[in-house]
């Protein structure tokens, strides 16, 4: 009967108190709460809203439904990165070791790519070997040995958010602000964190298109990091294009280990050195931005940065010599060039299309039940702004067979849109949010 | 993928389309469309709203999801009546006979008591061996014959409403106007009637407790009734203390056919009587309110209507004895008087408390699942306003077991409310809605 009196609570605008959502959660990750009963409440609770403490709750509850990652016995700093998505975020692969290889301890959790936006833990895989479903005690173990475990979410931690989650896929009750703020900060207060810097992604390939949404995501994740002692920076990077040029698991992997020898397109470089300067300076390693960009950039350019992913990977089962050799990665047996069909200027390339186009070729998911294929994706060198000759390559399509160069090219023909005049895409990084509020990002104050 | 669609499209304030309800109504029905979705949906809907074009299409939707009663070839008039549900109201037990008994087809179709309210197929199932799960096809063999039959929803009708009802009775769903206008009318009219009469309670024990609301329940099943060419007409009665004396299944049996027998108690016969003139000018067997209230007269005075009763009774298997002798009924073993603790005015005798009281005695459900003694409840002998002495008498207790008799005791204490003063009881019977609009009822205007 707590369910439904909940539900009811819920439906009339009312409040959950911190022990109901505790018994709720238990009960739900018990199997003793039907789904149904949970869909209820979850679209009440997405059209009436949830307070501040109400949210905290909530995460305070699927946080305490499972295990936590016990990293306390560590001297250095444990931050992590947490990105709300896009097409072509690599950022994890690059920034973890990049930031372990400094000092930090960084206990990466992610996911799995659904819909159009990719997930880390499908990027990974496509090494071969790689395994990232290590237990907590196994992550444990590496973190304290390499600073840094790049895993999925396990069985042990957040059960009630990890079923509740799949759950607000299915009953169309994802896109709620205090929802996912609860669901994130539940799995990253596990990880036992002293920091947490957040990416929040904006425009037409963010899963929170418009800006206000995005900031007031960053606002409710940072004050229920700081009501628990995990200071929380946000910075709001544009996702209106795919970051860098490879779209495509295995092809993201490649660019990332470029990204780590100092080869990195400057797109990717730039949000990856904004996002590494916040997580060196939450951990006291860095003092300014500056600082940090310049340890960073000496980590990459002495080859540290690449030989610290080199150690994850090989401690994860994975073949290290991948850092050496991409060919390593799984091939796309068919590989086309994708040429301007008129001259003009790049006026868009539009993540959604991209993503959509991964997934027609074999290398997304529409369900969590959906094989991916590693070696498929795009490497995609136009971007927004240039000017563009007719039959000048913007893209390369890595497909299985043909029938999947064909859908390349059909997602690539809708994705890229030439014209003879463009608005400027969004500025690449364009706010920072902390506990003290919101300011424009200014990349020279470098 | 259809069912997430529309559950965001509802979520985001939009509309459903007819084809789109239909195509769920039909894909749940037929179990592909899970609970989870399906409450997330009704969930949004709730909150949302449906305007009249979906609320009419949501009621096309489940009633074609099943199969109706074709009873077109009969030359009378097809008149049911429907109430909203409370505590004591036994009226369907006494009109159905009593209707039929002038020349009225009435094909009824009830439901169990859930929570604090009866139901009227509990209630005819404490008559020893009454079959109310008949077919569709013995319903319809059965009002040709007698003109009347009491059944509950076969599996036949309107199965995804039958699904989503169990469904929102979970989910806290239930109280939404055009998600139970469209279920019950989806019901009514699959019993291919000509007319419906409504009788919606108000006041602490009735469903929607706020006249306004009850009001606009009303308007919305008589414009989804006009629409389908059933004119629907609704009185608006009183449920802020039981109707008639008797509470609990057997009980209400015995005072409804003491009610048929001209015996009844005041309230019970004045609402029976003005449902039943609705009903007669529906069906055009009667012009005037006060012609049909004689003609309701004779026929019980002159045990035609107690006849009918009996031959319903036989029909349906059960023991048509018990017209002539109540004691055919289960018995309770433990009977009890409950005594005023004071002197004073009774203030109230609040339904909901009664109810709650019933099932304590094991006489009501609190799920679906539970099994219903019929011998227990109560009888209950005062009436709000009345002027009682301490000591004296105010109702009877019908129990199991002494721990029976305990329970029933403490549900009484809470129930009847004794004081110096009391605010007079709502009139029994306040308005008439028809699709021409809502008119005070003047019960003196027979």
């Amino acid at each position: 009967m707590l369910a439904h009196r909940l539900i009811e609570r819920k439906r009339d605008g009312g409040r959950i108190e911190a022990g109901e959502w505790r018994a709720l959660a238990h009960a739900y990750a018990a199997g003793h709460v039907p789904d149904y009963q949970m869909a209820a409440l979850l679209m009440a609770a997405f059209l009436r809203g949830l307070d501040r403490t109400e949210t905290a709750a909530l995460m305070d509850a699927m946080l305490g439904s499972g295990s936590r990652l016990d990293l306390s016995h560590l001297a250095a700093a444990r931050i992590d990165k947490h990105s709300t998505g896009g097409v072509g975020d690599k950022v994890s692969l690059v920034l973890a070791p990049l930031v372990a290889s400094l000092g930090v301890a960084v206990p990466m959790m992610s996911g799995r790519g659904l819909g159009h936006t990719g997930g880390t833990l499908d990027k990974l895989e496509s090494i071969p070997g790689f395994r990232t479903n290590l237990s907590l005690a196994e992550a444990k173990t590496q973190v304290e040995a390499l600073g840094c475990a790049l895993i999925g979410q396990t069985a042990e931690i957040a059960p009630a958010d990890r079923k509740m989650y799949a759950l607000r896929d299915a009953t169309a009750t994802v896109e709620s602000v205090p929802l996912i703020a609860a669901s994130i900060m539940s799995k990253k207060l596990a990880e036992g964190l002293t920091g947490l810097v957040l990416d929040v992604k904006r425009g037409s390939g963010a899963f929170l298109p418009e800006l206000e949404r995005g900031l007031e995501l960053a606002r409710t994740m940072i004050e229920l990091g700081e009501d628990r002692g995990c200071p929380v920076v946000a910075l709001i990077t544009a996702m209106d294009r795919p970051l860098g040029r490879a779209c495509g698991n295995a092809l993201e992997v490649e660019e990332s280990i470029a990204a780590l020898k100092g080869e990195g397109p400057p797109d990717l470089m730039e949000v990856t050195y904004a996002l590494g300067a916040e997580m060196l300076m939450l951990a006291g390693v860095s003092s300014t931005r500056d600082a940090a960009r310049r340890a960073m950039e000496v980590s990459i350019s002495s080859g540290r940065a690449a030989e610290k992913f080199r150690e994850i990977i090989e401690a994860q089962g994975g073949n290290p010599s991948v850092v050496d050799d991409p060919a390593v990665l799984p091939q796309a047996k068919a590989v086309e060039l994708f040429a301007a069909p008129r001259r003009g200027i790049v006026a868009a390339v539009e993540p959604k299309a991209i993503g959509r186009g991964i997934i027609a070729l074999g290398g997304g998911r529409n369900t969590m039940e959906d094989v991916v294929d590693p070696s498929v994706g795009f490497v995609i060198t136009a971007r927004p702004g240039d000017w563009v000759e007719a039959g000048e390559p913007l893209a390369t399509i890595f497909a299985r067979d043909r029938a999947g160069i064909d859908a390349g090219r059909q997602a690539l023909q809708q994705a890229i849109r030439l014209a003879d005049e463009a608005d400027p895409p969004l500025p690449l990084i364009s706010h920072r949010v902390t506990s003290a509020g919101v300011e424009r990002y200014d990349t020279d104050a470098a």
